[in-house]
């Protein structure tokens, strides 16, 4: 509750639009459906203009059941990632029109909200094929939530040619997420080549002293390039995500 | 060189306006001046818009001085970040209108060419008081490109009241940074908060389990709000670089 | 065996109701069932007022049901954490009225002596869903120890109205455990607004960089707030077993 | 501000009593001192019962000056931790009565506010003479909070003797707090003696791979001992804190 | 070959009673026989007085196999640890007086050399149930290296009278090995109980921070106790063949 | 596109023999087949002289048959490495004169292109019997490169009798190289021995503190001999790959 | 206290000899001299055989001299370690026959009680110049417990001769120490080379990934000849002692 | 001592040229001179080729001037490397014609063998300016040792122009050095632009979360690029010697 709402509240008690027992109740009530296992924020879409979104791993496909009930009654759409192999047969029987990508382990449930377009593209590129999964995630986050992805596979520097041929195109997109594990050193190279925000996503792809991750994530961390932003290993959701959140910022220009 | 600087020298070379030699030369010589200990890129801030950054850390004196002149023979505005005590008075000694902040430990050299302002607003908060140089260079490194910072010190999780006390102001920012050392805790909550991308900035603050900001880096890579990004241990600069590239799509909007 | 008993001890020998080598026998006599693959305590209900505690993990089903059936004959309770899901099954053929709680992997085994009530409440509350087995360990043994445990779940910071909306039920509790993993910052800000002990169980949910628990654990340990205590990754018999012993002090108030 | 202050606020506005202008100031309004460099709690005394506390490794001399500053204004007492050596030497200049500890490295400057004796106490034992200046630090905190400590020093594992001799007396304590560097194993065999909380302090105190305090720390985490909580490395300002903390429990007794 | 035996080849080359051929083969020649995935020492026994030992783990069946045909062709012993559970049950079928502890994963193989007595007695003690697999593994090392073990199982610091009750039959030992996991606390507990060499087992029996054993080793390299050395994670072998090799000096004594 | 390349390209279009639109093509066009899932190199053999080299793990068998179609397509020989065992029953069956190791992990079908041979040997030398399936990759990779690879297995330096009896052997070999799991230690040895370039591969194989190949990473990454380089945990194909680019410097030889 | 002097001080009872008064005071004095800062134990020589030793770093200047003048007055020998440079030119001045060991940090004074000399000899050999402090160290325990030592330095595997060479005189010794950073490969070989216990010590000598001693310690953990036990990274002194006590077997063989 | 000469030592026992202990001498007497702190290795230049190199880290002066007079007495030169600034001005002081380099940190004495020349060049270049000390230590070496280096500074991945303007220069290099620290990424890049063996060298340049090198060390091991071999963090010297080692094959070429 932001300080317009309260003040609003406030106007309201004082000209007796309101009683003081409703204005304490919808100051402490909340939008959020307590499952026992699970607070559902059911305001989400409202309050950040995107669907909610269910990290599926580890939960019980009992627990997914729940929480898409009560997305659903709300009129939520719903987004889920990191699916495991039960979950997505269990919930191709259930749910009809359900959108699921294996590769990228994600499902859809559209809602009745319509999500808004969003100006802009984002390229997600890929050091190897093995850090496709991480990609595709990023690529349906980045669909889901109403822009523009596009995907190039497996330009790790190794072959330097193989990115420098698509590098115009690259150079067009507002945002650019790039995904590697074993040196990590692409996002280096591609922060070299562009001048727009580059996501840089570690994957646990590599073997030995790849460390399941942490080599590709210290050196992007440490990467060279002034214009590169880590997140996680393996994070392709929180990559697309917050590169929606850059492109928003296209909508807010002048 | 892109594609269409390259169809330019072919279409040049066809109709005779230019040599094989000139074309080769053309395409071969870039503007880096090689002194020897430094490859100093002089076409920066036409290419990218921004002036060139120098890190002076573990840097002689007299090679920051060698490449300040190759600069500034250039017409390039140049910035220092990371100077060593001994740097900020020999620097102080010999160059009369240098802006140095030396809590930040930066210099700025305005050239020839004009940094155009940049439009939105950065907010730059930090969790405690000894997070404050980190989060001066993120500041500096915003000013000096052109775009509006504003700074909110000692903020942290602890005293949750002190943060929610300016939550309005900070929501009116399009991009957060957030500096924190021991827990890291601090871009966790400011993201659930806000609905703009946050750059978290771990910081070598701290003792014991802290290892020298391994602890914050962890807790943000980690962090719950999917609107965290990420750079390196104490890198204010980097923070600064990437929310104003962030802004710059505030330009390219509709 | 204390100075007091070692007295009273003394004082029968010098007075010759008991003989040297009756004396001698208590001394080193002790009463551990020695069964060659565990030690068995068979005087801490007496001694510590709590029942024995057996680890399961890794114990074979026959050494399980050795070391209840010799608490059994000494008229112990006994609580089991870390069931894996063999143990349960068959568990569950053999003692009749036990309790099981697959999600906590505890079971609990009611003896001849009554385990006292202990006054207080304890609020455990968790980050997300799947920190939830860890959070039921803690109040399956808060429970079984003879306190008042109470269950908030999935009240992370990323959406922090929903702890706000709880904050005065919690703050009624003597002790509050947070139970977290991923970035582990929900002790931080807890610890910020209650004054009790806050106990922190890192929990090894999440990926990548989050290590199996060694991220939150780090977060944790740093939290800025002063009233964190931490135990070990998934350690929720601990949080429990701790916060009672501190209820204890309630009966010891003046 | 807590649910019951709302609804004064809220029932002042309602009669009358106070304008929607005087209470949106109120909520928002806090006494937090802001300086630039510190955000400084001037309520926090009256609001968990005990004076600020100034972290001063780190902070310039100015800093810890502008701090004092607000606090005596607001008549609080302030409590000074992990003092550098030009620190105390600059502060015995500047304030008469002020206590400094220089082998705990604290300061104490008493406020007008009393601060309430708290029943109970804390043995505060160390494994090895160079573990002294954390417990100090235990041992001041827990004294200018009012409470009672005691201290025994140097009785590690390797003699087990020395702690045997003590046993009797530490039984008898409310809190235990334990501090140890090295193989940090003297928690888990006091935790095993006793049947209160143990608050173990790992030290940096040590060689090789102790890695200034990892080995204790890991060692104490995993401490067999069901009673033993952790604190991050050389806290002994928070070891003493929260025992204090346990400690009010005993007020809050029947 | 030694200085003794190149000096007695050399005088049968200048004496006639060995051409040079002969020599140069006996010391280019070695008892070891080559299997293309091994080379096996068939001179051992000869040359340590002790049975060869097989390292089964990662070994396919037709390996060993290979290996102990070599063995006992040249009438050795050879001793087996580490075995997986399929090859438990290949080997059980095909060799008949075989001697094989499940618990410790070892087969022992007799050849038709006899390995002689050793004197003295190695006291084997874990601090839990779960350290039983690597306490039998050194148990069984000692025994059929013809020494005399003594095995005292969950013992740990926890429970400090479970120690102390047997403390002076573990005093007669000449050796002993302590095998913990978790906080690995016991070896320096025992160190500082007895004035003979302890060997320390760390074991990756534990949970959370306890890292399969990275905690223990730590604790029993940082031992306060002077007489403690160290061996690998679970390295139960080790800790028996080092105990053996310190029970011959008292073959050597006066 | 080299200097040379690019000169000739830009003399046709200044001769008027290629038109402005070819040049541009055949600069941006690339011999990469871009299937989606993989960029597969088309040129390698003609640029490097070597066939392109299939890294099998984690691609879907889908992925893997599509990669071969384009090289068999394009002519190529291709060589795979780190095959799963489904993998390798899959290919068994498609592919009839496939050449597959089992042990190595490695398939190798030769396409129309013969390999050149390659003078000098190098001798690939293990410590255990475990590391020989890296060593085999190593071997094969050798092999199938058209050079000349030795075997010597189970050499480790615990026996250094096994490995000085074939020092001499060994010493004539222009490349070394060392797999060696555990304690690493034989490429410092063996590097000791030889005065050439020793390639060192720290394997996977041990168990405690080998921390799957650290330990034995960072022995040879310290190894005291100055001759020793080395490649990441595992690597066969990689020390093979170098040894035999090493080798071709014999060719350019005078 | 053990079971032997109970029997005796429980007949003393009995029989009148001495009251219960004079009963428990023996048993719960204890001649550990209380300093507040240190608790020195003034019966160990007589219980060890061996006099007390302190542990200089981070001790004060007045700590030392406190404790030597406890012991000085109990008769009582003192070794101290770990000197540093302003502690040994203070030691100097104050106790006129004092040994100071300035390479290996140790300081020897005798008391009134006669170390009795222990037959057999303890072989100290290093890796490498740099290792030499700490071979001291271990050299000059050795000599002050009653023993023989012999040093050898600098004869690490990089040049096999160079041990090789001594190879026979090493086989003599009843211990070998083998001291050595970097690689720390020198005890796998050494262990391969003699038949008594090895003590590897790891140093901090070394740079880049040696990590402070991390990296010999793991190899030596690792080393592959069984016969090898590990102290911690620089623990000369443990390795010392450690091996004196191994000689104590002598005397008491058959 | 190999085969051969073994060979000719028993004919020359066998026909009487030499006695029995003449020949013992030989095998047993070694070129290493003895010194205390060292063992001088006074054969290396005859048997390797190379001077002897020392390491000079962590010697004092006296050990530096006893090892240099060994050597110049056999008439061998010396190359030392990693001196301390007290070093070089010492030696500055007592040796005439000394060649140092204080960047690279190195000193040359040269001795009456001539060092031959070595055909072929090795490119050594590094991503910034702060990697320069540890590329001119390799630089040194190579030049010591006999062979030609080349240096390119400043050519990191961030401008990948600055690199690709020098690559027809670098492909003709026949090893390549690539120096990098951060993200160390450039020897992935320039490993896919030549067809040569790349020695990768980390360096301990860099903040944060490059971690003293740890960042770029594992990078360089997972390179994608197959020809890339690693040496330690800032071994400048390790890969200028390897460097020359393998530029030695081109003299054996046909």
């Amino acid at each position: 509750m932001n300080q317009a709402n309260l003040t609003l509240l406030l106007k309201q008690l004082k000209d007796g639009s309101k009683t003081i027992e409703e204005v304490q109740n919808i100051i402490s009530q909340s939008s959020v459906a307590e499952l026992g296992y699970a607070g559902v924020d059911l305001d989400r879409a409202k309050r950040c203009g995107f669907p909610e979104v269910i990290y599926c791993q580890g939960k019980s496909i009992e627990w997914i059941h729940g929480i898409i009930k009560e997305l659903h009654q709300a009129g939520q759409s719903c987004f889920g990632t990191r699916l495991e192999p039960e979950q997505i047969s269990e919930l191709k029987k259930v749910y009809s029109p359900i959108e699921i990508d294996p590769l990228a382990r994600t499902f859809w449930l559209s809602g009745t909200q319509v999500i808004p377009k969003i100006p802009g593209t984002v390229f997600v590129v890929t050091a190897g094929s093995t850090d496709l999964p991480v990609a595709r995630e990023a690529y349906e986050t980045i669909r889901v939530l109403g822009a523009q992805p596009e995907l190039l596979v497996d330009v790790g520097v190794a072959g330097l040619h193989r990115l420098l041929k698509h590098i115009d195109r690259i150079r067009k997109a507002n945002i650019v997420i790039v995904v590697a594990g074993m040196d990590g050193a692409l996002p280096s190279v591609v922060g070299g080549l562009v001048d727009v925000p580059v996501i840089a996503v570690p994957t646990s792809v590599g073997y030995g002293a790849a460390f399941q991750g942490v080599a590709p994530l210290l050196t992007m961390l440490n990467a060279c390039s002034a214009n590169v932003l880590v997140v996680n290993i393996d994070a392709g959701f929180k990559a697309g995500y917050t590169a929606v959140l850059m492109l928003r910022q296209l909508q807010k220009g002048n």
